[in-house]
Parts: structure tokens; sequence; C-alpha cells
């Protein structure tokens, strides 16, 4: 029995689960409307709570902390594990959403006979959708290795696609049902990642055969980081440049089998090895690929926007391009994931907050005077900066998450319909809203994938040695997160290019009063020529006024005006666009703060908010306020040096302002983390679990991982090599192939 | 054959191999010089090169891109194989201080005679200390391994002994020589880590018997982290409360034996666990222990500073403490490890400099114009900004490692002889020194380890995907990295501690004028209550010129003192000790920047440093401004809120500068990370290999690493539950445990 329980009364004794439960008894707010309030809807928190009760109690899918204890092999074949589970899952989700239990297999109605119901489409999906989501919090990299099949390779069909193609390869073949084939998606290669128009895989048409060649021209040009590909995939959606009689169309799309789906053995032509070790996700097989003359037929390449078309006779092609789509809808696989990464970064900031926090409540360390109780973490105002800012970052992600993927869906849902329909004037529409889908999801992405990297990090040093346990979750969380800042888009590419199109757009609102009423009065409220003016003018000026909640919002359209027009000065004076890139990035993150600040100002002020309660109200618009003057202190430099703030305004105004909501939000952290309602098994980290006992449950999760070893208590395997070491005792000349001993160097040396 | 070779001239051809030789052939800097500069001198560097050279090609300690694949318990034999090999080189690096390798066993005569020869000291140590400081930058778990012994059961023994007892343990049983027994170092407990006043093991003095017996009294008090303590430690210097008839009298330290060393077992009383998987380091086999009623000779208690003796006829006992050292001397244990961790700093940036810098020079990604050839990434202003700075955080720990090496030995040389010889006015001033060395250490510790942790991160992420493949050093580096972060004092903690000592020297300094001319005028030549006056007065104003270099140095003095002028001020008006904890923080930030730059100033400009010619003088200076501007920058916020520089001179000062140097060191950035004269070995990361040739190199090491799978070609060993998840079919219904077929319910439903 290794528990020792705490009986010796003389000794200091911790009681974190007291502490815990003290909080809780002194705290007023309403955690379920604060839940639903995070959940976006009654509706929606239902179907969380019942997903996620499913996952963590699944006998298949669920995580304890052994699963940080799998090897490389273990972890890919666990996922496989766990995706044939999946599968099942994803069937029982679209006949829900079908209410389709009766009568006919539904499957079968759709995959053989798919005239008579109508195709499958994100709806019937977004059951399933939502579920992958929310295991992504406790198994990441199960979450992508799916997501890489339906999310990359299926949305690739889906944007590029003819309506035949789509439904011959996700509905008919069976993709989107995770059955009959499994995709990947071969965009990166080991030369090319963000330069995706620069790709060099070659797909050269064949007039004689009406068929394409696939080939690998050389090293750089070896398609390499892609998921599903080392270990899983009998399909990929490959990126390659579209070759007809000799001329180079530029990058497209085409699906290339890889695999025999029944012996899985690869198909002449392909070479594929194993990318191997990677800093985390290690169960996704990433793998790389080469193409020497794989032919696939021509209709394999997916044709929405761009189509090679034999003439009647088959002595000619014709090559056809929609231009205002075809680029745009290229890359928005992508999208997807990106929309989701937000998404993410809410639940998995949520996480880890919850572990820090209540770790922070629970442990004690160092007494204010001698011989007192010793303070808890979360008392001193140092630990309280470190902590509670990350908090409001998980708040303030989720109410822009939600609209951004509500937007995602209303969006692409439009682009199906009116490229289906080749209406014009719709598509031109339709180009708009995706253009401001890209700048939002890129700038969203990439800000709160780097917020969310910081937050597991310093929350991890807030838990001192404790976070480093692989037990606790925060190493194998900031490997696996990581890659978020990387994938689906570089993020400081991201950066640039959304705040390119924001510069670009203020560029026409300051200096051509542009504005587009309809499509950025939301988002880019802050570009209407007015409002620009205003600024220009000092007519609008930086103020927090907690009489006008809108002003902490307001702050940050002054900073991006602000910005703005320093940056367009620099060029105007320098004519250097290389000199603002680091700027650039600033308005990036600028923009996304701004949007999540005004997304949860507006939800939050909404009547029909689920929050109605007046001290849980006022708890959430505190955490509003921390995020607003925790960042307008982090980028105090830019404040002052732009003029929006006095170097006095920071000491007088912003800074109190943070001393004092800091410990406000103190008083409420444990509500305000218990709010985010995830059970043990999805925090699966012991120093954070709800009833707070920290020290025996992390020092139970270490025994039950770490069993005797078999030689003897605290003997390794490998003890003879110690024993012979510190055995060796004093002959060191001889052990070491000779002697020193003067009579015998003597008889040597004559 | 997966090579695959450039063949194909009409595709864009990336050569990173010409972009780098090219840049060598441009540049006309003398690396040579500059790493004698970076080395500190002649004979350091030649020492350095002859020990790098010994441990890359080693057949037993080299590492290669295999080392990255390795599960825990390989890692952990791994280990201790090279810590067998590693004891040998220690005998030979012993005998080559003492020059002496004839005539008589100098072990021998060490161990068993040690009145005949003087004993083993700092010195004996210095080339294997070195040659441990150098392994930590291939594999820096075997280090820690090897100095959890060597360092920290080593120097609590010799900072806490008497000299018969440094004698005993290390020299006679062994342990300096890692023979005879192995050490671990039970400090932390799993309630108790930074606050060690305060830990609750207790060590009680049994008069009959004249021993103690050692208590784990709750599990709170269980021994946790132990590094040595899972699988190798023999003995441990264990943290105890000292409690002598009744009185507590705090903690001291005491020698416990753990295993039996010939056989291994643990010794009655002694309960161990391994605490299992860690972030990073799972080759040093960290544990738990309890102790329950362990007995041990009173003797075994270190008792240089702290002394328990019974009367003569036994009836009673004294209990005698030192005051003046013995708290400061209980915690110098982990000087030596915050001392080496700075040194670590500086050669675990520069390998991860070294690595991204070459990688930024040879891969190119999007053209400028269209159809030009694609820009190399170092060409981008955003991307010099990202990873130029952090060559310079490099380059600027050197000079200041190398110091505060230096200075941790004289000190605790002189610590151990006026301790010796009992000489009262030098423990006045040697504790003085120590002081003043746990604040250099501590600022220097938690600023370059936090530095380096974002180094390692950002230039991970300036890398790609390529980056975090696990085979290009990024990912176990860093995670091996951070702890650093954590351990040996929190980084928080010690910046708080040293940053309250810096705030008491200022008030002393400028209330009643104190200052220690002899101690303080090197590293605290800013509290110089003249120089106070000045900077209050704005006689001293910060400026930076290039005419005058030490400008660049003094612009942090002024910051520093306004700082503290604003802290002291806050102070006054609010009576609020937590208000400030966050801009104290800064202080021990700012301190470490002031110290390196001065350090490196003072270097440089010495008529003896290395460096000679001037170009490559020029070179290092603008390091060095580009060091001191980055951080102005960086720190912005505060430097025009304490009215240090203003708003405008943010504008036309320091960003001009910034941007004014970043593609000056562009220029020489390979010879600037030449000259760091890393070997590939050492580098352990295909893509920053010497020749640049990123994509083969790279592909290589895939491929060894990624045999060709056993069942065939990209078929992985769990193929069969793809294919079975993939061909489950349309029957849905039946395969779930029934039917849903109209008719089937029809019959059910009657």
């Amino acid at each position: 029995m290794t528990r020792v329980s705490s009986t010796d009364t003389s000794q200091p004794v911790f009681e974190p689960v007291r502490l815990l439960r003290t909080e809780r008894e002194r705290s007023q707010l309403k955690t379920d409307e604060i839940n639903t309030f995070l959940e976006s809807s009654p509706e929606q928190r239902q179907l969380t709570h019942e997903l996620i009760d499913q996952i963590v109690n699944d006998p298949v899918l669920k995580c304890d902390t052994g699963y940080y204890e799998q090897e490389k092999l273990q972890e890919r074949e666990n996922t496989v594990k766990k995706i044939a589970r999946l599968a099942l899952y994803m069937e029982e989700d679209i006949k829900t959403v079908r209410q389709h239990f009766k009568g006919t297999d539904l499957f079968q109605s759709l995959q053989e006979d798919s005239g008579s119901l109508p195709p499958l489409s994100n709806k019937d999906l977004s059951i399933f959708d939502k579920r992958l989501s929310l295991l992504a919090n406790i198994d990441p990299q199960l979450s992508t290795r799916v997501g890489v099949h339906l999310g990359l390779f299926g949305n690739c069909i889906k944007g590029n696609g003819t309506d035949e193609q789509i439904k011959y390869w996700l509905q008919e073949r069976g993709a989107v049902l995770l059955k009959g084939i499994y995709g990947c998606f071969a965009m990166t290669e080991l030369g090319h990642g963000s330069n995706v128009a620069n790709l060099q895989t070659r797909a050269t048409y064949n007039q004689n055969t009406d068929t394409f060649t696939i080939n690998t021209p050389d090293l750089t040009a070896t398609k390499w980081w892609i998921g599903g590909a080392a270990h899983s995939a009998t399909h990929s959606a490959v990126y390659a440049r579209l070759i007809v009689k000799g001329k180079d169309y530029g990058v497209k799309t085409f699906v290339v089998p890889l695999r025999d789906p029944v012996n899985f053995q690869l198909l002449p032509g392909i070479t594929i090895g194993d990318i191997g070790k990677k800093m985390g996700r290690d169960g996704i097989d990433n793998g790389w690929i080469q193409f020497r003359n794989v032919v696939i037929p021509r209709e394999y390449m997916l044709s929405r926007f761009a189509k090679v078309t034999p003439t009647e006779d088959g002595k000619d092609v014709q090559v056809n391009i929609e231009p205002q789509l075809d680029q745009i809808s290229g890359y928005s696989a992508l999208l997807s994931g990106r929309v989701n990464m937000v998404m993410d970064s809410f639940r998995f900031g949520s996480k880890f907050v919850t572990i820090a926090t209540r770790y922070s409540v629970g442990r004690q360390q160092f007494a204010s005077t001698k011989g007192a109780e010793e303070s808890q973490l979360i008392d001193y105002s140092l630990h309280q900066y470190r902590v509670l800012p990350q908090l409001a970052i998980a708040y303030m992600v989720s109410p822009a998450a939600f609209n951004l993927m509500s937007t995602y869906y209303s969006t692409l849902d439009e682009l199906y319909s009116v490229s289906s329909n080749k209406n014009d004037k719709g598509l031109k529409t339709v180009s708009a809203k995706l253009k401001n889908l890209f700048i939002s999801s890129a700038s969203l992405k990439a800000t709160n994938t780097w917020l969310v990297a910081n937050l597991i990090d310093e929350l991890r040093q807030c838990c001192g040695g404790h976070g480093y346990s692989q037990y606790n979750g925060f190493g194998k969380g900031y490997n696996d997160w990581v890659v978020q800042c990387t994938w689906e888009g570089d993020n400081n590419i991201l950066s640039l290019t959304s705040a390119k199109s924001i510069l670009k757009k203020f560029v026409d609102a300051a200096t051509k009063g542009k504005f587009d009423e309809e499509l950025d009065s939301d988002l880019f409220d802050y570009l209407d020529p007015n409002f620009i003016r205003q600024v220009y003018t000092h007519e609008a000026e930086a103020d927090l006024v907690d009489d006008d909640l809108s002003s902490y919002v307001e702050v940050w359209s002054i900073a991006l005006v602000s910005l703005l027009v320093h940056i367009g000065k620099t060029i105007q004076k320098t004519k250097d666009f290389e000199r603002i890139t680091k700027l650039l990035i600033l308005v990036s993150k600028f923009h996304a703060f701004h949007t999540m600040l005004k997304a949860y100002y507006e939800k939050l002020s909404d009547n029909a908010s689920p929050v109605k309660d007046e001290a849980t109200k006022e708890a959430l618009w505190d955490v509003f306020k921390l995020y607003s003057v925790y960042f307008i202190d982090k980028f105090s430099g830019e404040f002052q040096q732009f003029k929006i703030f006095t170097p006095s305004q920071i000491t007088t105004l912003v800074q109190p302002k943070l001393l004092e909501l800091l410990p406000k939000i103190r008083q409420n952290c444990i509500a305000l983390t218990d709010a985010f309602e995830l059970p043990d098994q999805m925090l699966n980290a012991p120093i954070g679990y709800f009833d707070g006992d920290i020290y025996h449950n992390y020092f139970n999760e270490v025994v039950k991982n770490n069993p005797t070893e078999p030689d003897g208590a605290g003997k390794p395997p490998y003890h003879a090599m110690l024993t012979t070491m510190l055995s060796r005792g004093y002959e060191t000349d001889e052990r070491l192939g000779g002697s020193s001993s003067t009579s015998v160097l003597e008889k040597l040396g004559k």
C-alpha cells in the first residue's frame, strides 16, 4: 500500500479538497447559465453534453492517463481502433439527423440507389462533426486522422468536384461514411508548403488514352507530411499542375488511387514512406508519396471550376477554367480546418484553464506571516496575472468560434448552390463572402492557435514541476497543439494574408470612401469611412468606460485604424512593403481581438442571452473587460506609440483596471472554470480533477502507470550496468589496458 | 532506391547547397576569431573542440537521429550505458588536470590513502565539468542524470558537509569518481517545491542510540521528482526537519542510504516508486521516496554549519547552528545548476540558431515577381525579425555565462576556505558575495531559460512543418529544455527573489546613499547613488549613439532606475507589495539584459579581445546593438510608460535602428552561425547540416528511421482493422444487432 494518508495533525495539513469546496460554496454564479452561454444555445449545449457523455464513457474511445504512455505504433493502432468505432457512431448520427431508423436501410439506399433520397449534405453530418470536435479535446490525433479523410479529402472533393463527382466518391463509394475508401490530402510537398501555386507534381493529359499521368519530377516535389498516406489511405486528393498539350494551367486537383482497398497493396507507380516520429500527434500516420507514371482516367480530375474536355472527334481538347472561383475553391479544403481550429482553441483552452485554475486554488506555497497557513497560489497577484487572463482567452473565443462556424456553413451552402445553378451574379456575391471568410478564419485561426499554445505553456509553468509530468496532460497537450500554428496555413503567412486584405479595404475606405455596408458592417465596422475620419480627427478617442461596455470593443477599433494609418504613412514615405510586415502581424491580431470582443459583447448584451442572473452577468462582463485590458497592457508599446493612449493613461487607467479586475475574477475562478462543465475523463489530468484531491489523485495515477519492477522493487532491468560501474574498484590502469606502475614502466622502458 | 535526384532542368531547381556556399564565399568575417571570442579564450576554445570531437565520435556517447526514436526504458538504459562510459573519461580528465599518469594509481591513492595527496577539488573536475556541459548539447538528459549525482548530491555534501564528510562521501567512497555509491538529491516533496523551509520530512534525534530516524509524515511529504531515485541511487542527500528533544530546528541535510550498492535491493523502511513519463528527459529516472522509521547514524548529518553533539556523558545534546551561512549554504547545491543553465542557454541557443539560420538561407518560398526564382526565407524582413534576434540572444549569453561560471568557482573556493579556517570576517564578505551570486545567477538563469524556450519555439515555427519532425531536433529539444524554467528554482520565484534584493539595494542607495563600491560596482553599477540622481534629474538620458556604444548598455541602466523609481513610488502610494510583483519580474529581466550587454561590451572592447579584424568586430557590434534595440522594442510599452523614450523616439530612433540592423546582420548570418563551430553530429538535425543539402539530408534520415513495413510496403501491421472497417458493406441494421426492415418490424410489433 503506497498511499499514505494525512493523519498527523501536528503537520501543516494540505486540504485542497476543502479549499475547492469553499470556493464552490461561496460563489453565487449560475454555472448553468454560463455553460449555455459558452455552448451557444440550450439545444447545442444539450447535444454537447450528450456527446461528451458518450465519448468519455465509450470503452474504445475513452482515455485515461495510460494514454500518455503509448509508443508510436501503439498510438497508430489504437487510433485506427477508435476510427473503426467512430464509423458506427457516424451512421447513428446521420440516422438521427435524418430521423430514419425504420423501413429501409438508409445507407444501402444512399449508396446503391442514390436518386431516391436527397444526397448527403453538411447538415447530415452536423452531429458527427460536433462529435469529432469534442473528441479532439481528449484525443486530438484521432480527430485529425479522421479529419484528414473527411475534412480535407472530403472537402477537397466537395469544393472542387462536380455534383456527380461528389456523389460518386463520397456517397456511392462510401468515403463520407468511413467505408469503401479512405482518403488523404496530397497537397504539401517537401519543397513547397505555403506557396501552393508553385507545387511541382504534374498531371499531364494524354490525348490518345484520355487519361492523365501523374508524376513526381524531383525529390522536392515528393508529397510530404500527408496524413493517412503512411498506413491508411486508399485514395488521395492530389494537387498537381495541369499540363495539357505542353501548356501549364497551374495547380488543380485529382483523385489518385494509392492502395487496393481489399488487400492494402500499393498500386503500381506509387512509392510511399512513413514520415516517422513527430513532435506530437504520432497517432497520425503522416507519410510521403512519389508518383512515377501513375495513369488515372481523365474523369478523376475534380472539375467543378476547371475542366478538360476532349472534342467529340477526340482529336482536340478544351480546357475551361472558371477564373472567379477556381483558385479560391482550390484552397477551400483548408477552410474547414481553420474554422475548426478556432473552436478547438475554445475547447483546448478551457481544458487547461480548468486544470491550472483548480490547481492554483488547491495548491498552497509560502505563508504571508510566519506560522500562518500557507497561501493559495491563486491569491498571489502575479499568479492571478498568469492564470486569469488565460481564462478570459478561453471565454472570449467561444462566441466568435460559433459565429465563424455558422458563417462557414452558410457560405459554403451558398457557394454550392450558386455554382450548381451557374448563377453568375450569385457567384460574385459568394466570392466576396468567401474572401471575407478567408480573412476572418485566417486571422482567428492564427491568433487563437498562438494564444492557446502560449496558454498551455504558461499554465504548465503555473503548475510547477507537476505540470511537467506527462500524466497532467500539458506535455502531450502542447506537443499536439503547436502544429496548429503551422498546418492548414502557417500562422505568419495567414496573418500577413489577412492583414493585407484588411489594409486594402482600409486604403479603399480612407482614400476612396469605399465601404460595403452589407458585407463589411459586422466584422469590419472599423473600416467605415466615417469612423476612420472620426479617429483621424480625434472625434473618436479611446477610453474604457464601465457605463458603456462597448468602449472595451471600440478601443480596438480605434487601435486598428491608428495602426493602419501608421502603416499607410510608412508605405507612402518609404515605398517599402517589407518594412511593415511586422506591423501587419499586429493588424491580424488586433482584428481577431476586435472580432472576439465584439461577438462576446453582442451575445452577452443580447436580450436573448441565456445569462439572466445579474451577478453572473457581471462576472462575465469582468472577464470581457479583463481580456480587453490585458491585451491593451500587453501591447501598450503600440498603444502609446500610435497615440491611442498616453503613457499616463497606461499608468492611471489601463493598469489599475487590470489590477482591479484580477482579484474580482479570482473570487469566481472556480465557478468560471466549473462552468466549462468538462468531466474529469476529458481533462485526463489528476491535478485538475473536480474534487480537488490533487495529491491523492496524482499519486495514484503515477503508481498505477508505474508498477513495481519485475526484478524487485526499485531495481531496474539494467541494474547490472550500474553495479558493474559502481564496483569497478581501484585497478584503474590495468582495467584500462596496461599499467603505469613505476616497476612495469621501467621494464618496458628498457 | 527512394532517393530521387533533381534531374529535370525544366523545373524550378532548389539548390540550397549553392545558396549556402554563396553566403560563405561572400562573407569576409573571421569565424576563427569569433569562435575564440565566444569560447572565452584560445585555451578554452581548444579544450572545447577537443572535447566535442571526442563526444560526437565516441561509439557510445554519440547520437544520431535514431536518438529521437527511443522509448522511455530504452532512454533510461542507454543513458546508464553512457554514464558508465563517462566514468572512464572522468578518470582520464582528472589525471590530465593532475598531470598524473605514471608511478602510482592516482585513484587508489586518493581513495585508500587520502592523506598523501591533496584532496580532489573543483579544479580537478574542471575538464570533466566542461565535458558534461558540452554533452548536454547533444543529450541533455544524460548530463542531468550525471549532474544530479555530481552536481546536486555532490554539491550538497560539499556545501554542507565538514571537510571530513566531504572527503569520506565523495572521495573515499568514490562518489565523485562515479564509483562505489551513486547519489540523488532528495529536496523537493510532493507538497513543497519552492518553499524549501517548509519541507515536512523529519529527522528526529534519538539520544539513546545517537542516531536519527527519518520519516515521511504524510503523503505530501513524499520526496518527489527525485532524479536517480527510481532506478540508480544508492544514497540520497535528504532535506529534512531537524528535530532534537521535540524542538524543530528547521530544514537540514542528511545522507540517507537507499539501496545496497552490491545487489541493488532497497534498504528497510525505504519505499521508492517511478515518477514515470514526463514531458521530456525520460532518460532520467525521476522517482519518489517515502521513509518509514529509517535509522541513520548521527554522523550522517551534514554538519559544516549545523551540528548536533551529544555531551560527553551522553545525557544531553547540543545543537550548534552557524546562522550566517546555514541557510544560504543549505540551498547552495542549486547554485551550480543555475550557473550551468546559463551556459546551457548559450550552447542550446546556438544549436537551434544554427539549424534555423541555415534552413532560412537554403529554403525558398514565393517569388517576388511572377516567374522569378523563389526568394530565400531569410530575405523576408519578417523572417529576419524572427530569426536574427535569436542569433543575438545566443551571442549575448556567452560572455556573461563565462563570467558567472568563474565568479561561481572563485566564490565557492573562498567560502570553502574561510569556513574551514573559521575566519569570521572572511565569512561576512563571502556571505555578501554569495548573496550577489544568488541574485545574478537567479536573474540570468530565469531570463535566459525563458528566452531559449521561446527561441526554440520561434525557430521551430520558422522551419515550418519540417520543424515539427522529431528528426530535426526541435521537438525533443523543446521538451527537454522547458523544465529548466521550473527546476532548480522556478523562474518566477527566482525573478521575484532577485528583484526584491535589487529593490532593497536600490532603496538603500536612493534613500540612504548606500553603495558597496567593491562588491556592487560591476553588476549593480546602476545603483550608484550618483547615477540614480542623474537619472532622476534627467542629467542622464537614454539614447542610442553609434559613436558611443556603451549607450546601448546605459539605456538599460536608465531603464532599471526608472522602473525601480516607479516601483518605489507605487509602494509608497499603495502600501501594496502584491501590486508590483509583475513589475519585479521585469526588474530581473532588465537586470539580466544589462548584465549580458555589459559583459559582452567589456569583452569586445577590451584590447585583449581575440577579435582583431575590423569587419568582424563591426559585425559583432551589430549583434550587440540588435540585442539592445530588439528588447527595447519588445518592452517599448515600459520604455514609453516610464518615460525612458518618448513615443516618437520609438518611431524615429528605436524601430528604424532595428530595421537597419536586420538586413546588415542578415549579410553575415551564415558566417555568424558557422562561427559557433558546431559539428553536424552535435546539431543532429538534417535540415541544419553544414553542407546545406537540406532536402536530401532530411529525406535520407526519414527513410533510414522508417524501414519498409514487414507485411509489405505501406501496409501497417494493423491493416486488417482498416480493411474490416472499409469493407463492412451495407447491411447496417443486421450488423448492428437487429433489423429495421418494415416486414421484420411488423412481425415484432404484433
